[in-house]
């Protein structure tokens, strides 16, 4: 390459609105050669970027024109319920072949979201059929759902030169080669010889003596998100699945666990913000408003209750219709407040940095810091609220206008106190109770912060303003 | 490892608040030996959890007691304010000689974290003083910030015999070795040899017969978030730095951009809860309050605008202080529709997967689920609403009661589009306009969405309610 050649790539070349578009016109003019012309040099994960953004019958019928091996590397790469779709619109025998030349772990993941029915047809006609079958049996969110049956094994006694051989031999199935796998004759797991190792040493030396024996594995039922937490805390490119018998299972490489961190960090986000399932974008109207609509009942059932709230203090209001004005200010710094504390427990106990034992500490830090911005926030609205009295926006004497403020002061405050507390208590007494913190956060923690942030303000009108 | 040794390893063994009692009083003790024994077994990660925990003078000490290398290895696990407040503790000798086992990218990362002066006079006593005051010129979330010096270079014409004794010379230093580079005699980068290809190679052969001369690389000014997305979007494991001439300046490995994912995640769910800053669980409560006041004082103000509107109705709540009690329903209801859409398309644009250009149809598709979903949730107050006049909650005519049941159910049904429709718009606007689009959500949308909400609330309750 020479220099004036060089030139630092263009991230997603070309991957916009403009090829979309001009793609979707040459499909609908049944262009063949022109749409795969077009889409040519893209990367597997940029071409299904394209199709998402396609209309549904137009990348059907793209992926009808793909080249088996373009089809196959296209398809681990799109979303799971897009992809299901498109491979039931598909005709079988084309499926099996695709799959056929996928790596087990991802031809186990495509065949995880098909229906069964198509799955009992399939399964039997495939090559891996057996491997595939025992990955299916793991949970799509465990090690076992993550490894692939594609590695290189050889025995303690062989030597260096005959484990490069197999590392030449399996190389077109097994790619990248991290390391080469040590098992005795029961396909039990002796110890592991990295790539480099295997460079390094001479060609006559004994697996045995080289091999490292002080290794970290996962057994098959390991929750993914330990996984990564694992390989990113060890600094892991490749990971071993044993069995309780000490059977090597499987390996899991890194840029599985890149995905699982992705899918981990967006699913907090969405439980967060009140999406239960995982909306994907290429989702379907009907699977997003299942997603989205029982959350909003539960807020809804919850602003309700703050409604019952308010209600109960009917009597007060009509004493002093002003008091109403104030009601959002109270709900959405409870709400703000509480959100703070809550995402920082909830972040730090999936990142594994928090720990439900911290309880007490969270909490006294969390109060500390509550108490000094609630102290500045209370006095800025009461002055801005007698502030504005002066000017002469409420129609109150000069002492109901200090009452006024003094209780939206000590209000917003002690709500701000109250809000931080709970929001930093829920989601650690959740996960000593063995539930996903998550789920603290966004409706529920907002809800239970109204109500308890309406009652404060009342009490506190009652005593201070009325009485 | 005989069969009956196997057992599946339990992930983080026996770090939890037990052992970091257990240190606390061997260090308040100054019982040494005994706390370096009960934390020797420990990885690197682990020890900063445990460390992360100690009160900070505990941790401070037992950071004294740690031999060179465990206190090495430790620190780029630490978070990087909590590293910088501990290394300005230590003597400048110890500093300058932790940071000299160090990799050049986490030397960089270190004294990136301390303070100038301290830089200034560590900086030319260190072994790498040159390549660190380089990679200290580029953003830290940069690949540049990213990137290490540590490769393995061989020349076009050496051997496959002569490449792997260039591996084998700096094994030590280079660790993990996923490929070599192939480079000029101005150090261009020509091309890239992985090691399995090393491996499976005649020790005659010479490099550039077998070299990749179709590789992706960056340049230095890249951003991190890129970095990240093209590694993970192509499967890479290490991924070549190169400035405009071409010349090679260092890799970017997959652990570390392990991090930037998570690092990144972690960011997204701060903006969306109005965490400003990188607010860490070791952060100081003055930090922390800084972080977060200025977001509540944000929302402070959006809340007071929402109180002025409420004031513009004074005179419709004194003639139905009842129209009070749903306040909390449109503003709560408003912030969760605004949420759940408003989480997706931030997310959408943050992974690469929304562009933009796609405002028209993720604008639809919004507006249609929020239809769907507003009907059930706007008949569904309604009937409750008039349910509780049966009951006898309100001190109202049944005519009053309907007209009351009307206002709640459309107020919240057209809250719940405009919210949709809010939520969906403004991060895309945003991004076309080149703001981070994370910064719409939390705060920014409820507030608009409860303004609005509330506007259209008595709006409908004018007309209808009283009308």
């Amino acid at each position: 390459m020479a220099t004036e050649e060089i030139e630092v790539i263009p991230l997603e070349p070309d991957v916009d609105a403009g090829l979309v578009d001009e793609l979707d016109e040459l499909i609908d003019d049944r262009q063949q050669a022109e749409a795969l012309a077009a889409i040519g040099h893209l990367h597997a994960a940029d071409l299904a970027l394209v199709m998402s953004h396609l209309p549904v019958t137009a990348a059907y019928q793209l992926f009808d024109w793909l080249p088996g091996d373009v089809a196959s590397e296209l398809l681990p790469e799109l979303d799971d319920d897009y992809r299901g779709d498109l491979l039931e619109a598909q005709n079988t025998r084309r499926v099996s072949s695709l799959i056929d030349t996928l790596d087990t772990d991802d031809a186990a993941d495509v065949l995880a979201d098909l229906p069964e029915p198509l799955v009992a047809q399939i399964l039997p006609g495939l090559e891996d059929e057996e491997e595939l079958r025992e990955l299916l049996e793991y949970g799509e969110e465990t090690a076992g759902g993550l490894m692939e049956a594609e590695y290189v094994t050889v025995k303690p006694t062989q030597t260096v030169a005959e484990a490069t051989e197999e590392v030449r031999r399996l190389a077109e199935t097994v790619d990248p080669v991290y390391a080469v796998y040590v098992v005795d004759a029961a396909d039990r797991l002796l110890g592991i010889v990295h790539l480099k190792t295997l460079l390094l040493s001479r060609n006559t030396t004994l697996i045995e003596q080289i091999m490292d024996r002080d290794y970290v594995f996962v057994g098959p039922h390991t929750d993914q998100e330990d996984v990564a937490r694992l390989m990113e805390r060890r600094d892991l490119n490749v990971l071993p699945v044993v069995d309780e018998e000490g059977e090597l299972l499987g390996r899991i490489t890194i840029d599985d666990v890149v995905d699982v961190i992705r899918e981990e960090a967006e699913e907090d986000i969405h439980r967060m913000s009140g999406l239960t399932g995982d909306e994907e974008l290429t989702a379907s109207v009907w699977s997003i408003c299942r997603g989205r609509l029982l959350w909003l009942a539960v807020g809804l059932i919850g602003a309700f209750l703050s409604a019952l709230v308010i209600q109960q203090f009917e009597g007060v209001l009509e004493q002093a219709v002003v008091l109403a004005m104030f009601i959002p200010v109270v709900t959405a710094m409870a709400g703000n407040a509480g959100m703070q504390s809550s995402a920082i427990a909830v972040q730090g106990l999936a990142s594994g940095e928090l720990w439900s034992s911290d309880l007490n500490r969270r909490l006294g830090k969390e109060l500390v810091v509550a108490l000094l911005n609630g102290i500045p926030l209370g006095v800025g609205i009461g002055a801005v609220v007698f502030l504005l009295y002066q000017v002469g926006l409420f129609s109150l004497d000069s002492s109901a206008a200090m009452r006024l403020a003094l209780t939206v002061s000590l209000a917003l405050f002690t709500v701000i106190v109250l809000a931080a507390t709970i929001g930093a208590t829920v989601p650690l007494l959740l996960d000593r109770l063995g539930i996903d913190p998550a789920l603290a956060t966004g409706p529920f923690v907002t809800t239970s912060n109204d109500i308890l942030g309406l009652i404060v303000y009342f009490a506190i009108a009652i005593v201070i303003f009325l009485g």
